[in-house]
């Protein structure tokens, strides 16, 4: 048992990760509740901490031995005040997580974007192995990022920073994106934009057998194109040639700016590896400058659920120079 | 006078800039040096410590009360060891300019690419204004570029962190590049591309008052073409219209992910003022975040030909945590 440890909390909408966490970041224990968005989400602070207060208790580890507690949100976050700008799907607007937090655990309490935190963490003891430059793309129901540079992540000015999704790869064109805009690269890299761009392809009439996938399920999935693609189907191995082109572009250009040793994708897309991972890396070499290509590395996200938690425990380390 | 000073030179191909800089970043004195490219460059250290050595004497300032130095060099450079990995105008390759250059001064040196220097010196005394996160451009022969986050310049992993002028915009299009691909901002914002748009214009028999400076000096410059389009020459307009676009689009993706406070526009182009400035900011703001847009602001560069050197004083005392 450590003498010491860190608490993470990477709170979604419909349920909080929590863990405990040792000093060199391995998880002594980590569970989840559910996500209490009842009175616009005022009482998810208290209901984490008495989360952690009882699990402390079981682990027979007192609040004397904690260092902080590191959180994540989904939604803008201003780092230095710890509060969540806006977070849609829990009710938060203009909420200090932060303080809120500090008055129920009496520690340092710092928050970030969720998906900054997950970088943190892929950073610490995942993909990323404690690299100095690092470029995470979380391919979900949105596309999320994370970016460290110089060893620390980057929340920007007002808390947008790592929001790769928010690239624009078709100015003007394709579907809306939940942003208001058109071309985002989260329109095609999601596993909504892959789904998408299969259900297109169906209403076009194109023959594909993704057409019994959706005769079954009346959806399509990215999963669906990615395994119609392995079976040699040509429609969903141009969806997914179109997405990972594009994706390798916006990579490629960010890279160039950045000169990352690591690009690590994670998120559910990512579960399809290699045949998601090599044509992005394909791409993200056309597309960059040759020095910045031989420097950088592409990586699946090794953390999956973890990450979140273990970015929080990261962010402890890092503000209290431990 | 001050106790303590810093030293700055920022090498170019053709002269080295130097400058004493007391310890809040006023320059005490200024003065440039021929670039001794004879031998690969191989006298210049000794050529800027002779230098240094002289003009320290006549300021009565003696080496004790040097900080350090710090210096830009065209091309990509290894901020911990100080090489120089290559810069083509001088004939260095593989050139540890770090080591040679403390074997002659006895203090600490630390040496970065000449764009990032540049934003490091803005950012101290410039248009940055010590903002924590910023993006700063050069819009001179090429296109250059430096990052500052979380109040640290971005040099990367291997030196290419900041080369905003190789951000493709226009992916398999365009001229080639003088990194050998198409498509690069470089080509169509910087002084060249503006230039050649110009030319192209004219090549293709378009009726603009650009064939008049064509006639008068053979060759049409991105200025000419800033004055035609002031004057009302439609076409001029358009070239200014699409680069300034293709500009706004690149900063606007970039600002996305690193949420800068301020983007600083330098460079000779810059000395188109508010002609070049206000339809960059426009086109920024229409392919911007909302939120990212809302906190960042647009600047001309203030420093001119002295944000090196002032940028490697401002190296020094953050290396040296002064």
């Amino acid at each position: 048992m450590s003498e010491h440890v860190y608490l993470g909390a990477d709170i979604g909408g419909t349920f909080i990760k929590l863990a405990i966490i040792d000093e060199k970041g391995n998880i002594i224990k980590k569970w989840q509740i559910e996500t209490n968005k009842r009175n616009q989400g005022q009482d998810i602070p208290q209901d984490i901490y008495e989360s952690f207060k009882v699990h402390l208790f079981n682990e027979k580890i007192s609040f004397d031995q904690v260092y902080g507690l590191g959180m994540g949100a989904p939604g803008f976050v201003d780092l230095p005040t710890g509060m969540v700008v806006e977070a849609v799907n829990i009710g938060w607007k203009n909420f200090n997580l932060k303080k809120a937090m500090e008055s129920f655990v009496k520690k340092p309490v710092f928050v970030l974007n969720d998906a900054n935190l997950a970088a943190l963490g892929e950073n610490w003891k995942g993909a990323g192995r404690n690299v100095y430059d690092l470029i995470m793309v979380t391919l979900g129901t949105g596309v999320g990022g994370g970016i460290i540079s110089n060893g620390q992540v980057i929340t920007g000015s007002n808390g947008t920073g790592g929001e790769i999704g928010h690239i624009i790869v078709t100015p003007g064109e394709g579907p809306v994106c939940n942003c208001g805009r058109r071309g985002c690269i989260e329109t095609y890299a999601s596993a909504t934009g892959i789904a998408r761009l299969g259900q297109e392809a169906l209403q076009e009439g194109k023959s594909t057998s993704l057409r019994k996938a959706a005769h079954s399920q009346h959806t399509i999935t990215a999963k669906d194109v990615f395994e119609a693609a392995k079976k040699g189907d040509s429609i969903s191995q141009d969806i997914i040639q179109e997405v990972t082109d594009k994706l390798g572009f916006v990579l490629a250009n960010l890279a160039v700016a950045l000169n990352p040793k690591k690009v690590v994708i994670g998120g559910g897309v990512a579960n399809a590896g290699e045949q998601l991972l090599e044509p992005v890396e394909t791409s993200f070499r056309k597309y960059s400058l040759p020095r910045t290509a031989e420097i950088c590395s592409f990586e699946l996200a090794e953390l999956g659920n973890d990450a979140g938690v273990i970015g929080g425990a990261y962010l402890v380390k890092q503000k209290l120079n431990l």
